[in-house]
């Protein structure tokens, strides 16, 4: 499997769109001597977006919780979540009444900045069932699994409401060679149960790079061939990538594995332009 | 929708073989005057097997647990669980090591009986990664959903052990119209995680018709003609009764409501040789 | 289920989306009077984009369909297929070699514009597997089915390549009631037996919809909220406009009846903003 | 990969259950020498049952076509095949009206037997749909898979009649290295389409175990430990047989490769007891 310089190439685009976990850090941390890399493309003038499926916090936090990991200087406006996906479509869809929601109270930001009111799956009641206009899956922390996914079954079997998954993920690494199940597997089994299926938000989707790249153009002019997406996931990242038009560079930092990528390349025939190591070389 | 009585149509077979959820008992307790059909049954002398996907209780404490609803003369030997399949399949191949399962520790009597030791998800570390040598889904209690299905996936994607599904069912009833995700349903997200397919036990499958209708011949001498499977879930009582070349009766007093019957009927192509509104008239 | 008059609720708009099959014309034909409506868009100055799933014909020819059947004033340029999003994928993926296609000589024509050479499945023999860089399933018309998806299986089984779904949808309407086995019926056949997941196009993805907005946005200035998504299909129509941020209209000419419309929007979760009987009133 | 010798190890039972296609022949022909074993278990006293998942031919035709390969001495009660489950399962329910079938005239065979009038799918009008009272895919080949695929969705979509499979498998080997689609993958297109589940028989299920294990008792006494079963595929000889609580060996003279039989058997967690090259040694 032949590897590219990622500094190198990189050189050819004016904006790369980073997945965050697999290739910013991973379940060891921070993926070592990433701020030469985020200085380097400061330095060349090539613009960033973080495009991550992730919905447990939001843009603001989450470039906090960078810093106070020791990666500097990416802003807030320049993490693209799919939990944002999910709040454009609350806003647009659910004008009065309560969303429910499965995830911590930090997630539900996401629903309040749709201006509609949040109820954890805990809260409600019987009594809640007419006055609740929107199930949405943010995250798989904060609430009993077991109480509460059986909550949202039966809320969903007594309701008709739009059904909205924030992160398809399945899993997430928690440490090596570890994983946890995450909301997408969750909001799954859920689908499984009731036979329905529910509206899922995160690449490989193309509204998050369609929304990075429309708010890239607000300051400055780019086409889908400036810009260069770098993931560690072929399914997600790649197939997402391809699909809208942007060369693909594969990194070995998260879920691929130099021993695997062959295999998985050629079994799902998902092809990136580039194989590098790690964006830090 | 025309029905039957299960008391005259009964008298053309000797022996009944009736679920137990949705036919002897159901969300509100004991089917009112159950007691009744069940003395009939014994006074013309119709041979009675129950028939439960259940893997949460051996047929001993659920005989006790008849006893104690005021439900009479079940005996345990007259019970066959998706268990006791289970149970048997332990037997034949697992000769050795320790077998892990999700559920009560009661349930994992069904381990024990089998000639193995049982270890519950929440005991195992890395360790004991080498000597577990197979995994079996028994309840949908007894654990912390979240700790231990995470445990499991992690446990199966490092080790390649037989999983098997003691129960399949994906719901079942808790009260007025409201329900739990069963063992079925979180070996499904299990599946669905890890990419691949479990070994199930419970009806349809022939085994626990094949155990019954063999057992029954112990003693005496039955045909499939002679025996009527009753239940009140199309897809596992009638179609399992209808593939092992029994005559089945659907009834209302569970899952199948009088007013869908005739669409479920239809839409699935399963189709009971009666339809009676429960096993008392 | 309440409706509203489509030709009042668009002047709120300043373009339109029109889903082809189910809007312009159904299984008997072209929807009577709807030049009225196309000429009283044009005159009310309302742009018109038609997205359609379709990869067997290209715009051109799908232009002088309409203009034969006497729908007048469609132009190509106004025409978005998802064979068309196909297209653009190999252009950017496919270099050289060989595209093997299923479809019509005709459909071929989107391999042929991505500046490919096309290959239909029946010419193709062991000896041009090493030639051949990807598969394009375009049209369920133009090949014996048993031949040539037998041949399409063992192809991907020898060679691993990506392979390209261009139009998704598994049914079309023939006639009144009936229906054939589409593209992406014949393309799911296939995934299914060889347990991979191939590349979609099509509503309700976004891809189409960003194609035609970011078309009409080159000669004059258009917002989201500016926009009317119609369509005779939820799960198509109606989520992908809804995912994509544009206000939605169900129409009762095509898959969705007005008898069960309000039971389909409820089990499936998928709200339009208007529901008018066709687009002609 | 330690294999063992059939013919060592068939000396521990006193019946052998045998898989056809990929034990006692394969896309190359009948296996070299298999006579020798055959000859050698009538030797031995050793009762044959040939297990097959086929309803192309009924058992005269089966075992007639063995002796014209020179395939000795196999008798048409030795064989059992999936297409006699369907039989009997037409035979229990099916009392009227005409039975719709996909495959060879010579396959309706099994519908005549069961007492029911056979129309092949390409002969139904909508005049008939009244009269047809139950669709039984039972070959790949006899019918033009376009014109008779799109005519059973519609013949389902428009009347509510249990479909049978009357034999699951997906795909079968034709040459070397390549596969038909089978009876089993045309259902699921058209389940998928319908998304209704049909009724299936043939290995892994238990029926057709029971079947031979039931007629082996007519005449003599055999528990199921005295019983082999033999099979080339993982999922459904040895799944089956396994799940039956047979002893059960792996061969590698067919879907199973030597190279391949550890990885499948450890991600699939299906674990025969014995694993042999062939049955000829």
């Amino acid at each position: 499997m032949k590897t590219t310089s990622f500094l190198e190439t990189v050189l050819n685009y004016s904006a790369v769109f980073l997945d965050s976990y697999g290739v910013l850090k991973n379940h060891k941390g921070v993926i070592p001597n990433i701020q030469y890399t985020l200085d380097f493309l400061r330095r060349e003038n090539i613009a960033i977006r973080v495009l991550t499926n992730d919905a447990s916090r939001n843009p603001a936090l989450l470039a906090k919780r960078f810093h106070n990991q020791g990666v500097m200087g990416i802003k807030e406006e320049e993490i693209v979540t799919s939990g944002i996906m999910a709040k454009q479509y609350l806003e647009n869809k659910i004008k009065k009444g309560k969303v429910a929601y499965l995830g911590t109270k930090r997630s539900a930001d996401y629903i309040i900045k749709a201006n509609v009111e949040a109820i954890p799956l805990k809260e409600i009641t019987e009594d809640d069932y007419d006055n609740i206009k929107a199930m949405v899956f943010l995250d798989d922390e904060g609430f009993d699994w077991q109480r509460d996914i059986n909550k949202t079954v039966n809320l969903l079997r007594h309701t008709n409401i739009p059904s909205i998954v924030a992160n398809s993920d399945k899993i997430y690494p928690v440490a090596n060679n570890d994983v946890s199940v995450a909301t997408g597997g969750i909001a799954q089994l859920v689908e499984s149960i009731l036979g329905r299926e529910f509206i899922h938000f995160g690449k490989p989707d193309s509204q998050m790079f369609m929304y990075a790249f429309e708010q890239l153009n607000e300051s400055d002019n780019y086409n889908r061939s400036d810009i260069l997406m770098v993931g560690d996931t072929l399914h997600t990242d790649i197939l997402g990538g391809n699909k809208f038009g942007l060369d693909t560079a594969l990194v070995f930092t998260g879920n691929t594995s130099r021993e695997n990528a062959e295999m998985l390349i050629q079994s799902k025939g998902i092809i990136p332009n580039y194989i590098c190591n790690s964006i830090v070389s």
